[in-house]
């Protein structure tokens, strides 16, 4: 796409235009065994991934394992049948509600409610090894190696998982934070990522942007031992990452970081 | 709350425990004549501009006007009754589908039709005034000034109004970057800022993020005449504005930035 570019140039404006490359983003639609569970804007690519990722981490599952992954392509559209995704399990995980329908109580929910439910749903994760800093200090700048869409566009949330030793095991991208996170996680449940299985335990998920309790709680799904965001984790993803178990590091600048959980190294 | 805090000076590790504040996210849900139309994670406060802005920037109160506005509080709950937001036309606004029937077809859905629905939905705005580029250079800078949140957290997402002479309106901030602009609409919807009233014709939005379709159809929705992004647009966001008519500014950094809409200036 052609843009007008404006520059300040010793107190002068220079405009110009100049080609850009412009983050793609389109709907889709995921089918848990033909009912739709969600629609996302999303960065297209990895589809199947995200569906898979999307389904496991919140909850829809009941722990049954995915039968099969398809577009669903029936000739009718042209455009858009690749915008719809089907998870099967052949009928066998519970049969989803509309996400609405998870606010329980007629007269609000409230953030502490949220987490006692979450920790119902997961069961804390097993105290893992040690916190390895410097590993955290350093898987920033590593994950950025692998950011292909962020460095031509700027405009693009990555997650990654990473072993104990700091290698990157895969790296997604996407317009959509919770896309990004959805796509690594289902691309560990398709078994696509050598050396990585669900439970994830012992690996790290990194996120490059802020830690909200739905970063957490994708991260605490999947069974991972550490988070890692660019930036601030919020109260309730703190509180919610020190029920869990799970390491959570946010701000991490120039190997410069804060662990938030556990509340003692 | 107190996190700990990893730093490398001169080649060692120093970690010590310091006091950090921590943005706060909480659901609320958003009902409109009794139905729940919404269920957020955003930064308490400004809760009824919250729901406001959002059900005029989703076209659902079908041009009624809101009759008030309420938190439901019957007493039956402590904490949590304070997070669902009632918005009341007198039952005037068209009954609300769930979100998820917006997807009309049965198989996918695509931006170009989501693009569609949307100038179907609303007129493209009047051809404003000339773009000032000087104005759009200066605005980064003068919301910062008023982003008491991101200064003492660093996590958090801003959006405000700004006039023809670059005097900023309004600003809100929020956990989540729609919450922020539904806050800023909400405001001028309810009649909270002065020398400005929806449509905002004339008026320019600003926000801290990126430019998404969801960014460039609320402001359409609203009646802005210039949308300044600090980071990029997508692709479908460039292509609703200048179906819109809509000022689309992005990336802007030192007073340097890219015009995405119009095509020509």
């Amino acid at each position: 796409m052609i843009v007008t570019r404006v520059e300040g140039v010793d107190g002068e404006r220079r405009v110009n235009r100049r080609p850009d490359e412009l983050i793609v983003e389109e709907p889709m639609s995921i089918q848990l065994d033909g009912t739709i569970v969600s629609t996302t804007m999303r960065t297209p690519g990895h589809d199947y991934e995200l569906a898979v990722g999307f389904c496991f981490t919140e909850g829809l599952l009941g722990g049954h394992p995915v039968l099969g992954v398809r577009y669903c392509a029936d000739g009718s559209a042209v455009d858009s049948e690749f915008n719809i995704v089907t998870v099967e399990t052949g009928g066998r995980a519970p049969t989803p509600t509309p996400r609405l329908g998870t606010v329980s109580s007629s007269c609000g929910w409230c953030g502490s409610e949220q987490l006692d439910e979450l920790c119902a749903r997961l069961e804390p994760l097993a105290p893992g090894a040690p916190v390895d800093l410097d590993l955290i200090g350093a898987i920033a700048d590593r994950v950025l190696d692998g950011q292909g869409l962020f460095a031509t566009t700027g405009s693009v949330h990555a997650a990654a998982a990473f072993d104990v030793a700091g290698n990157v095991l895969v790296t997604r991208e996407d317009v959509g934070r919770h896309n990004a996170v959805d796509k690594v996680i289902g691309a560990i449940a398709l078994g696509s990522v050598r050396s990585a299985s669900l439970p994830a335990t012992g690996l790290g998920l990194f996120v490059s942007g802020r830690a909200s309790i739905e970063m957490v709680q994708k991260a605490w799904a999947a069974g991972f031992s550490t988070l890692v965001a660019v930036s601030a984790p919020t109260a309730l993803a703190v509180d919610a990452a020190r029920r869990a178990h799970l390491v959570l590091a946010g701000f991490v600048r120039d190997g410069n970081f804060n662990v938030y959980a556990p509340e003692r190294l």
